[in-house]
């Protein structure tokens, strides 16, 4: 029952209203191993660092269970570098500056044994290399999730339309959904997107929480209303670790059990943004997941008595 | 187990990216009574209009259980009027031109047969008429709700916070929120709105739902994803009327039933936008509510089981 997790492992520096840091740990992989571990072990990393990615974060992921076979450790080249700016809103962001270093070398060839793999997650990369490591697979993942974003859809769209039908999950922000289907009501742009491959679509809209779609079918899960909103960074990813965890822990791929995994993605996205980088995610235990999984219920529970 | 409905009666020109309409019948205790009469009778109405307002609109409100005694016919002049227009997002709008007409002079009295009234909605208007309103009362109502707007916070601000104070529920949009309090955080918001009077807050988000804050619990409802939100206008006053119609109808204020009344107006609000104006409101029966209400159980329901 292990999940593969490919993405970036990286440096990300970044500035909210709240404070600034320099350099932290991040990238779309190390959010999802921290966020996925809590359900499921291992998890199955595939992502590129520099010589300059410290130690102590890979021992801390190992000791989580998140094996590192697949990450490959370039001596000579730094690892990927994100810098951004987020404001008041924190649903809108800058990026400063993107160093691609090792990640322009990215060519992600999945160890042996990660190759029957049930579960598959695929952070935003090309679509060609999101496709190559779902053609490494020696059976069909019982579910494979990919997330992307409008960059590729500007620069390659044709290889982004042939991984979409290789997938069943794809998730993206609500911005994406209407540039990816030309549709400005999300509901017709789910129906378009589920057209283009993807049997189940998660729109993902920050604050305002996210929307599962499959078939007919709608689910609607909020953001948990916090006090404050730290840094906002890792909080998609944070999400895809918690839902791909809980999926992979129940191997239970029904729309029903989507609806609960989407909770246990927001659940742990909501502790991702209460401090810097991935922080947070790194201190948290089972029982901190159950009560912010149990404020979720409060948070949408009536009951109906109809007229 | 009546319902006071205090607010405007007017016409609208409404444009947006899917229409226009030069002229149609508007206002906020017209949406308010709409929605409420199909769970409480009798709406009394206190509103003024010019001689302009249709006789037809009048008959069809009456038809609904609306009492109009408390509606002054001005014969000399035309009813309130404003234009609106919609961009694409339907969040945000311009307003074109308001001619406030008879709304210049109104000073509601009361009818003797309203001042027993158990549940009061207190429109948009200037703070000042609010609480003359509710001085008129002879015993305090269970429940009174009022709606405000930014333009009372920049013109208005003591009278607004005098009423504040005398009131149980204030509905506001997350802009106002955050004018009101001067705080960006809307959990942060609600906690400084609830320090100066009411002590239940709802705000509304539109496309994005509604939060109900009451001392350190929350509630939140989603708006239903649609196809298409055709007219936007009149969607927060129907909200209003759902919600204090279920109130009026159960007779129940606790938190519990607020959240029941919260799914009930985000229902009407539901019907509203699909048509202009407050036309898809008059269409409507008891079983499409029933429907639409059973979308938004299977919208937000989720069975969990936690790790």
């Amino acid at each position: 029952m292990s999940l593969i997790a490919v993405g970036t492992m990286a440096f990300d520096a970044i500035e909210t209203p709240f404070g600034k840091v320099n350099q932290i740990v991040g990238g779309s992989a190390t959010y999802v191993a921290y966020a996925a571990s809590n359900f499921v072990q291992p998890i199955q990393q595939v992502s590129i660092v520099g010589f300059d990615f410290p130690q102590e974060e890979m021992d801390s992921l190992t000791k989580r269970g998140v094996q590192l076979d697949g990450v490959v450790v370039v001596p000579d080249k730094k690892s990927f570098f994100w810098s951004g700016r987020y404001h008041m809103d924190m649903n809108s962001r800058d990026t400063l500056v993107t160093d691609l270093n090792v990640l322009a070398d990215f060519d992600p060839v999945l160890p042996e044994s990660y190759r029957d793999a049930e579960f598959v997650m695929l952070g935003n990369l090309h679509p060609i290399i999101q496709k190559k490591v779902i053609e490494q697979m020696k059976v069909r993942p019982k579910l494979i999730a990919m997330d992307t974003m409008n960059f590729w859809m500007e620069s390659a769209m044709p290889e982004l339309e042939e991984v979409l039908k290789m997938v069943d999950v794809l998730m993206i922000n609500d911005s994406e959904a209407r540039q990816l289907s030309g549709q400005f009501s999300l509901v017709k742009a789910a129906k378009t997107i589920m057209n283009m491959g993807p049997k189940y679509l998660i729109i993902k809209k920050g604050e305002h929480g996210a929307l599962l779609f499959h078939e007919d079918k709608v689910f609607f899960a909020p953001a948990l209303p916090l006090e404050d909103v730290f840094d906002p960074t890792g909080a998609g990813d944070t999400f895809a670790g918690g839902f791909m965890g809980h999926i992979a822990r129940t191997k239970d791929i029904s729309f029903e059990n989507m609806k609960t995994a989407i909770i246990v993605g927001s659940a742990m996205a909501s502790y991702c943004v209460e401090k810097f980088g991935p922080e947070r995610l790194k201190e948290i235990t089972a029982e901190d997941i159950h009560t912010r999984i149990e404020q979720f219920v409060n948070l949408v529970n009536f009951d109906i008595e109809l007229v």
